[in-house]
């Protein structure tokens, strides 16, 4: 935990938004794997730890605006608990850790919020993505499951991405650490990989690596010759010469903050010749997007620099022709970029998703484009401020379902060169991704420099064999 | 996946247990880390993948004994996801690897269950563990959460329960595979432990190796000096000379069949005296319980011999003193073993927990002690029958808060001899654990031979250094 001063400054600074009511913090339970005490790796709630900070299952809190009293709930150990999972901290220690005077046992939550609804004060929630959050909300309001995202309150929502988009020192130093964690893996793992090794050994060296940090892996990781599947967790594969590696993996630190790194690099010495023309269009795009962050800049704009710089790169391969700024207006370029360009990150890989991608990544003014393939993947389209984390991300990935179904349509036919795109077909994927704090002047590369240009890349693979 | 015969058989032996109405089988879904998108690694329920075998979120299924018919409901693949997750088997395609020709559209099953519920047929389900399985049920059968567990099919549940606990040749050859690589990281942790290093860095090797396998630990890895911590998960503490570490974790294998074993070792070269006299004395208990393992014993036989065993030691030690039988009757040795000597095993560590400890491990005339201290931990109490696979674990633990407890109301004064147990305060805890099939003969050690002895641990550690 950071020290209780940073929390109570954080929970002034959201109480100020509200006049009257209630706000309704839930933290998270235990989650269950195969029955219910055989579960998952704890992960508390990101709102939570945000305004909380304690990372333990079971606990809630109500900042009740009317009273002026913040009341943290939860339950002491029995000597049954003690001697299965050792002696914790109390209740009341916790609560002083994270600066609250005021504890109350969990079950006096139920009544608690009765007797509020009784009274007809406003009693406002975040939107719930855990199935065992919605049954409660579900049983205090008598709200349908189904009902309970749409009745969260908007205000609270957005007071609470206001405050958390904008990183304040102490959190930056965990952004920072959680780069330099995982850029450390990353380049272990490129100094690592062999033919004939298994994916899921690589996976398994950052997952340990992850661990032995003190922190976690922030999501699962990625770690494929397959990378034209974005969200690929399959570990199944064998490495083969003439083959990439992608690996999109980043560590969370031991107080929770993310890390959300990719390079792409060949099970071989070398990248082929074709693989390293690729991999420098990816790369061009990549730094003309990150130089192009700053204040006021919107990020919809990076994200167009980039599919422009991809597009124009395919171009020149080959695989695109005709305008550039035309195919990218009609969305052409999606067939080899599907998704954005970069997302917030923080407490979250993808920062404060649960909350509403339209609220933490777009604005009133700035909706999102939720029908055009690719832009509908944009998770943050809005203007940047200094404070702000983010990720850029480019890529080219060849997925032969997709050239499949566009090619029967001759869909852009006026942008893809659909005979060229064939030999292309096993080509596979290619992604290139750090971290970027926001800053008055423009932006800085969150963590340390690792390895990006194909020269670099081949030296370490050189060296690795 | 085994091969689709072997569901086919396991389907059609339970169906026989029924002559009318359906029996619903609930997959799990993906379940949230910190926002819906970002999940843990997926794990099918047990009961599902021991009937259609198929380790896939968002799958149903049900048998219809009416209409002699089985279905599985399921989603098949959009283009967005074929890009963010690669192409996989179309839903007829996995229906035919389970050996099913009937498939439906998840959307259909709320409809498919309103019209049976229409014509007054029986729905069975199971108690849900997962709280989305949970949300479903209450909407589907108009059940409000807490009352879900006691409305499941009681002879669905014992029909389940009476087939998964008698283990087949292919689950045994799978049991043998966890507990055979469950032991080669149990070996590495013993050769690899070094004073000054962090419990989690052997944590972080322990889940390495169950990756790199192709499977994953059956349970969080329990590695620990403060081995008197049963379900001890924290890994923050420095390994140092004199200290003891207790491993207590297994292999799940590529087919999810779990292994499960415990070895406490010196973090020197050696045991200490004292460490040696506790050693011997576990592993007496061990090597009577399971050289007690056969048909037609009851389990709480089996166990009462463990806590004989160790109270006999421990009155050796001058622990205990008084007649050993008495203090085991009256529970006067789960001052020093607080929980059960072992548990089935099989596709859940704790096989079928979900399905209720009273059916798995006990019968209408014998109930669990619910009240005795230790006994109310026994999770099996049972006569074993051929084809049954457990394990054996009994340790000694020495908890303060417990001593503290017991001592001021000088609890079992007559047994314990809380002078002498005051020297061993901080003396933490030992366990010893193997994993074992009951064969018409007697029993089989499931796997293979990993150092037992304090000769053989204390070779293994010596050479580490």
């Amino acid at each position: 935990m950071f020290d209780r001063e940073i929390y109570i400054k954080r929970r002034a600074a959201l109480k100020v938004k509200f006049s009257d009511g209630l706000l309704l913090f839930l933290g998270n339970e235990d989650s269950p794997m195969n029955y219910a005490s055989n579960s998952y790796h704890f992960r508390q709630d990101s709102t939570f730890l945000y305004y909380f900070g304690i990372s333990e299952p079971s606990l809630s809190a109500i900042i009740d605006i009317d009273q002026d009293e913040i009341i943290l709930f939860g339950n002491e150990m029995s000597i049954d608990d003690i001697v299965w999972m050792g002696r914790q901290k109390t209740l009341k220690e916790k609560a002083f850790d994270a600066g609250l005077n005021h504890i109350q046992i969990a079950d006096n939550l139920d009544s608690y919020l009765l007797r509020c609804k009784q009274q007809n004060r406003e009693i406002r929630f975040l939107p719930p993505y855990r199935p065992e959050n919605k049954i409660k909300l579900s049983q205090w309001f008598d709200i349908s499951v189904q009902e309970l995202e749409s009745s969260a309150s908007v205000l609270f929502i957005q007071s609470v991405i206001a405050q958390r988009s904008i990183k304040a020192a102490e959190e930056i130093a965990e952004l920072d650490k959680a780069a330099v964690l995982s850029a450390d893996i990353h380049l272990m793992v490129m100094q690592t990989a062999k033919p004939g090794m298994y994916e899921r050994e690589l996976a398994a060296k950052i997952q340990e690596a992850a661990l032995a940090s003190g922190g976690n892996l922030a999501y699962p990781a990625i770690l494929t010759v397959r990378g034209e599947i974005l969200h690929n967790h399959f570990h199944g594969n064998v490495l083969k010469e003439g083959q990439m590696v992608l690996n999109d993996s980043g560590v969370e630190t031991a107080l929770f903050y993310a890390g959300d790194l990719t390079r792409t690099f060949p099970v071989s010495k070398q990248f082929s010749s074709v693989q390293k023309d690729v991999y420098n269009v990816v790369l061009e795009a990549y730094t003309n997007a990150k130089d192009a962050l700053a204040p006021g800049v919107r990020y919809l704009d990076v994200h167009l620099t980039s599919c422009k710089t991809l597009a124009q790169g395919l171009k020149d391969i080959g695989l695109m022709k005709g305008n550039v700024d035309d195919a990218v207006e009609a969305g052409a370029h999606a067939m080899f970029f599907q998704c954005g360009t970069g997302h917030m990150m923080g407490l979250d890989v993808h920062d404060m998703e649960d909350l509403g991608e339209q609220y933490v990544g777009y604005t009133e003014t700035l909706k999102k484009n939720t029908t055009q393939f690719g832009l509908k993947s944009l998770r943050l389209g809005k203007a940047l401020e200094a404070g702000y984390v983010l990720t850029v991300e480019p890529g080219v990935y060849i997925i032969p379902e997709l050239i499949d179904r566009w090619k029967v349509e001759q869909k852009f036919s006026e942008f893809i060169d659909y005979e060229k795109l064939e030999q292309f077909r096993d080509f596979t994927g290619i992604r290139i991704e750090d971290d970027f704090l926001i800053t008055e002047g423009g932006n800085r590369m969150l963590g340390k420099y690792l390895a990006q240009s194909v020269e670099e890349i081949e030296t370490i693979r050189t060296n690795a064999f």
